[in-house]
């Protein structure tokens, strides 16, 4: 059999797999997408293809020429208030959402994809139109934060693949997300029980996200269950930023409300901000009100005091969206991709500091990265 | 004149002028983007038209219709290590980069554009034809991290409109950066002459970067002239990275070397992985050894102690970038770019802890928001 290109200038899948090192049969199932090659089998070939530049035939160049090789990310517009505030650039930086693009654009590298990344207006009534013409720029999208409404979602489904993260899976869309129940449900037990706090209370992330909802209605139950006391109410609703945990600890104050023991946060975000203007009214976390998170941002761990939160795996949950996706893009007739799935990734609490337990040494620890 | 649509699915500029409450002249400056129209005025007419689906005629239609409305983002993959190592997250999570796509991203939603966001191998042969694809899909590049030589530069330069990041203005080439110089010469200033220390150390960003080798010449020269000694060779060699720097103190204190009073690395990313490192012999920062950093990331009034550095408007840069990428892209013979700029944004010191300076009040500060 002859392994020579047919010119110098058009290598064949012979040269992939001799450049790889691998076997044909190997290039064909990373080709194909077939039979779950190993990620360092995969690496290899798709390091070999970029290297020669070749460009596969028959049924795999008709998929490859018919991708744009471009997934699109469609988030929430978010711009910082003009208003001077020393949260601006929390508020801006959009920390959860930078990691779990991070994790999509690691994954997508590995299969030769790029990010069109495209913040909008959640409040515009031509938004479907907009998201229709993002979804002509791409082979397919990730959507964050319920863009759209589980109605536009089918609509756009129709032609084009989708994954939602943290989103409600539907007849024709994928989701993406973190476990929440069980987390929070454990991390009010640890309040209650290891910590002996009677009084806690949780700051709402957006009301139409479905994690807050699970993260809100868990942790109460589980408090209530333990004969804690929870404070609920329109006071206690945030938005997932640090400005937003600022202002309902300082609307709180000026009321002379009576603070809780403990206060659970939706998220990273929303503690920084809590324990900011605590500290500026002068309260000492743990010591008079206990803080908690969600997300176990890089930052967490920095903190004063260090946060206790529910660490979830942030950037795979962009890697693994961007897997299903693919999955969805390189379907066709002779390899369906099946129905959709929900993936569900595990988290933990990491107990540091905000809660009143003792602070994490700072020998180094064995955290894998995620992704 | 009758100023109403010409058909209810077909809006005029009459309709946009009404509806965003602007005149004529004003929308017609917006779509020709002449005669530097105010921020408030672009954005009423810009949301008008998003509102009303607005296609604008003759010229402006044709701009509109060759372009994409992408523009290209492209910088250095990093993929962290898969040892477990502390600072994965923090390598991966790449907050500068990411705080500068949020400017660029921001001043293009303004203008109707997306991101095209784009990791490169810098170490790939084919680097040159992987840019030119991506500048296929779009309507001009932003490049961070010197991914390009100065003839790879100019070469793709001739046929896209090219801005960089930080790096060295060419012929056809604009360039975004901030003051590097002036800000660590104050910082060693400070250093020797307010704190009164007399062995100090730089630990470089890249080799390869313009930024790292003025801050470490301006830092060097400027504390050497005040009598003061400052370690230097490859054992200072960083690369940006928290887990650089953690891995340049153990490797100083593994060879038993004596530290200098003060540490001033390269960007605060660098600074966070010294300062764990030093905690995790037992050195007290500032007490021991004084550090600081140069960003002013988010991170860095929350550390443990709150980070010394040097402020730089870093969603500014991004933003900066793309007006002057659009600039480049809207360019034609009746209204001319002019020749590429550079472009410099100042900085400025931020006194906190980690230099030995007392802590920051709490109370609220007026920075005002950066973009």
């Amino acid at each position: 059999m002859d392994t020579r290109s047919k010119s110098d200038s058009a290598p064949t899948i012979y040269d992939v797999a001799r450049r790889a090192g691998v076997s044909i049969a190997s290039v064909s199932r990373v080709l194909n997408d077939r039979d779950n090659p190993r990620p360092v089998t995969r690496d290899k070939v798709m390091k070999a293809i970029a290297e020669l530049g070749f460009v596969p035939d028959g049924a795999a160049r008709a998929l490859s020429s018919r991708l744009k090789h471009v997934v699109g990310v469609v988030f929430r517009r978010v711009y910082g208030t003009d208003d001077g505030g020393t949260f601006a650039d929390e508020t801006e930086s959009l920390l959860f959402g930078d990691q779990i693009n991070r994790g999509i654009e690691i994954a997508a590298g590995r299969r030769g994809f790029d990010l069109l990344v495209c913040s909008v207006n959640i409040d515009e009534r031509t938004l479907p139109n907009r998201i229709l013409t993002i979804a002509g720029k791409c082979d397919g999208l990730i959507l964050h934060d319920q863009v759209l409404s589980t109605a536009g979602l089918e609509t756009i489904a129709r032609t084009t693949p989708v994954v939602t993260l943290a989103g409600q899976p539907g007849m024709d869309v994928a989701n993406v997300r973190s476990e929440s129940a069980d987390s929070m449900r454990e991390l009010a037990r640890h309040l209650v029980e290891d910590h002996g706090y009677r009084r806690l209370a949780y700051i709402a992330g957006h009301a139409d996200s479905p994690d807050n909802v699970v993260r809100g209605r868990s942790f109460t139950e589980q408090a209530q269950s333990l004969g804690a006391e929870v404070l609920t109410g329109p006071a206690w609703q945030g938005d997932y930023s640090a400005a937003g945990g600022v202002e309902i600890v300082r609307g709180l104050i000026s009321l002379g409300a009576s603070l809780p023991r403990a206060i659970a946060c939706a998220n990273d975000q929303t503690a920084l901000g809590v324990i900011y203007a605590l500290a500026e009214h002068g309260f000492d976390v743990p010591g008079d009100v206990a803080v908690t998170g969600f997300d176990d941002l890089p930052f967490a761990r920095h903190l004063r005091p260090q946060l206790t939160t529910v660490r979830q795996p942030i950037q795979e949950i962009g890697a693994r969206a961007f897997e299903v996706l693919h999955s969805m893009i390189t379907a066709d007739a002779s390899s369906p991709a099946g129905p959709p799935a929900e993936i569900v990734l595990p988290t933990r609490i990491v107990r540091r500091e905000s809660c009143g337990c003792p602070a994490e040494p700072t020998t180094p620890r064995l955290w894998r990265p995620i992704g």
